[in-house]
């Protein structure tokens, strides 16, 4: 009789074996994916559709997995927002901009047209339209910093656009929300939009200043690493408030991150440090967007034909809108900016369950969003691997970057 | 209405906000007691107490946090272990081994007699001595790696003595159980040691060996800080190996360090990413030792004595058996053995949550070694620094040491 494993809180035993089996299987499937010249993040990801319960069944997406994928996912975001200074977002303003709101408009409409073309009603139409605007900027992020990319201009426009798109999916998602649950209510959805567009705004603006000031103090403190730890504070208690706000939990990291740029470049062990902790939790979060595919739904052969067709429109029509929005900064940029846009995350996820709850959508349809949002996390990296190739040789021949990307470029291609 | 907050998976937002508070309760806490020059651990686990739900209530324990401080305490004896070589254990092995055997015995007698004396029954009795037995490690390593201490001789004794203990322990737990239960079966206990000790005296000496072997083929797998990502597998996977065996996932990880303790010697980065993982994680454990109090069971004035009595008996016990067998080593040695090896921690919790279900223990008991828990992971610390103070002034009035203790050990005293 072993009493450790029947007794030791939170079945802890049971937990860390499901840790384990996660993290391994993620670092397989990289290290083989790698040797294919493949990006890790999709071995990553279809490691968790293998040890998930589709395939499997080694592991189950449960709440504690989530929680680690979430907070892996805040923690990329942190370290993406590290490596991005708040005026060379500025510089790229416009451009994000357009790439966000021609990334929102051509999506939506492309999705609520494709559903009304397939016989679904206007509400079901509005819900799945809703559903593809917002892209998740955690996959393509993670591609463009393993290649050592995050400079690169047209990923701070992708970083910028992915900021506002995020603000504008949330506005629609309320309006869509509201109206179906009967008449709008035009003040909450101003108070969202207000708050959501002030707090980015607040910590955008102020936030790298304020933190530029309040450096040298932090350093004073007695605790060890105290700048790490301020970090950390900095990074959940954003995220936090991103969250009771009304947006992304990834946009607060994002720009606490954004904010700490300037003040931890003094602090060199900072990026190291957050690196690490990113390193060990990035995996749950790509593992666990695999375990969310459920194949069993897809019995139906016109589920599986919607759902092939659902994920071309949601690829398409990011790559035209956001890729139009782009175009006057040259083909392979634009391309590189449409694909880069084209991930969804867990904003879809979030206006399903909605719809689910509604009423409005029901548990095949859940399946379709699972599977687009599984499928465009798998589209997009070996596309813009691809598409960054000259810039990932102009690295590799001799350009050297920010200290911190420690040579895992070289290692990609 | 905020739909983020009201549907992302896992109620993500609530837990990252008990996330937060728990981290800005730790660190500010351990900031203001290092202001005071007391250990920073004591002021993280009374934050604890604090937020918990015997004060504020701001958090409450759950799986979730109890599986971050299981991971924390894991990356904790792991960081132990990587600055730990399996020979200076050997070397200390024969002192080690009288510690642990002594810090056994006289606890057990003590406990029991102190129970028998206070009138409980023969079978309570022999659980409470048997709850008394073992040292949880943490705490002491936590204090000595902050004190840059880990390589101080008697640092080594405490751990190979805390190893040990774990599997005596382990052994006691059996058979104390299945005598509870009925017929002692014999062939059960002999599977459950000779499984134990066979697991550890295995890792610990081929650990190294294999580890030195394997380090050149792991640097050079095309996965980005294979190394670093090498360790958290072997660390995982011997911590669920361990819990599997029957012994405490602790002793799984500390295992798992000391094999890659020579191997990381030559990844300079190991040391410093494997750090930055535990600084996230190891407040988690802290805070979460003191929300387990529950002072709603000291209503009661004749609870309330025994607490204070049974915490009184597990202190003085491991202090005097401890004392004893490395008295032989100078009193200030022995001294530091003794206190060192004194806070008890979830070995006990299994022993009464184990009594509980067979019901030989009620909840005011449980109660009471909860309080010995907290009562004895808070005394040790200063008692501690107290007791190492010459090897602290020895260090900081040059004497360097290893290359990750960080400076730390200076900004505590």
């Amino acid at each position: 009789m072993n009493f450790f494993l029947s007794v030791t809180p939170a079945h802890s035993a049971k937990m860390l074996l499901t840790l384990l089996i996660m993290f391994v299987a993620a670092k397989l499937a990289a290290e083989i994916f790698e040797r294919l010249r493949q990006p890790a993040v999709v071995g990553e990801i279809l490691a968790g559709v293998l040890i998930g319960g589709s395939v499997l069944g080694w592991v189950e997406p449960s709440d504690l997995v989530s929680l680690l994928a979430e907070i892996g996912i805040v923690f990329l975001l942190f370290n993406v927002g590290l490596e991005t200074k708040p005026r060379d977002l500025l510089r790229v303003g416009k451009h994000a901009s357009f790439v966000a709101i021609l990334g929102i408009i051509v999506p939506f409409v492309c999705g609520y047209g494709l559903m009304r073309l397939w016989g679904a009603g206007n509400i079901q139409s509005v819900f799945i339209g809703t559903a593809l605007v917002a892209t998740s900027v955690g996959i393509t992020a993670r591609v463009l910093q393993r290649l050592g990319l995050l400079n690169a201009p047209t990923a701070k426009i992708i970083l910028g656009a992915a900021v506002i798109d995020d603000i504008l999916g949330l506005i629609m998602l309320s309006i869509v929300s509201s109206s179906t649950e009967g008449a709008i209510n035009y003040l909450e959805i101003a108070t969202t939009a207000v708050l959501a567009i002030a707090f980015t705004l607040f910590i955008g603006s102020i936030g790298a200043k304020t933190m530029n000031f309040l450096g040298p103090h932090i350093e004073r403190l007695k605790i060890g690493d105290s700048f790490f730890v301020f970090g950390l504070i900095l990074c959940l208690g954003l995220s936090v408030a991103a969250l009771y706000v009304g947006v992304a939990a990834i946009i607060g990291a994002f720009l606490a991150g954004m904010a700490l740029s300037e003040a931890s470049e003094d602090v060199p062990d900072m990026h190291r440090q957050t690196s690490a902790v990113t390193e060990f939790l990035v995996p749950f979060f790509l593992v666990n967007i695999g375990m969310q595919l459920q194949l069993s739904v897809f019995r139906d052969t016109s589920t599986v034909i919607l759902a092939v067709l659902v994920t071309v429109v949601a690829l398409l029509s990011k790559w035209i809108g956001c890729g139009l929005a782009a175009s006057g900064l040259g083909t392979r940029a634009a391309a590189q900016i449409g694909v880069g846009m084209s991930p969804r995350g867990e904003f879809c996820v979030v206006v399903v369950q909605i719809g689910l709850f509604l009423g409005v959508i029901d548990n095949a349809l859940y399946g379709v969003v699972l599977f687009m949002v599984v499928a465009t996390t798998l589209i997009a990296p070996p596309l813009l691997k691809w598409l960054y190739a000259p810039e990932i040789s102009a690295k590799r021949d001799g350009g050297s970057d920010i200290g911190d990307a420690d040579g895992e470029y070289c290692m990609i291609g």
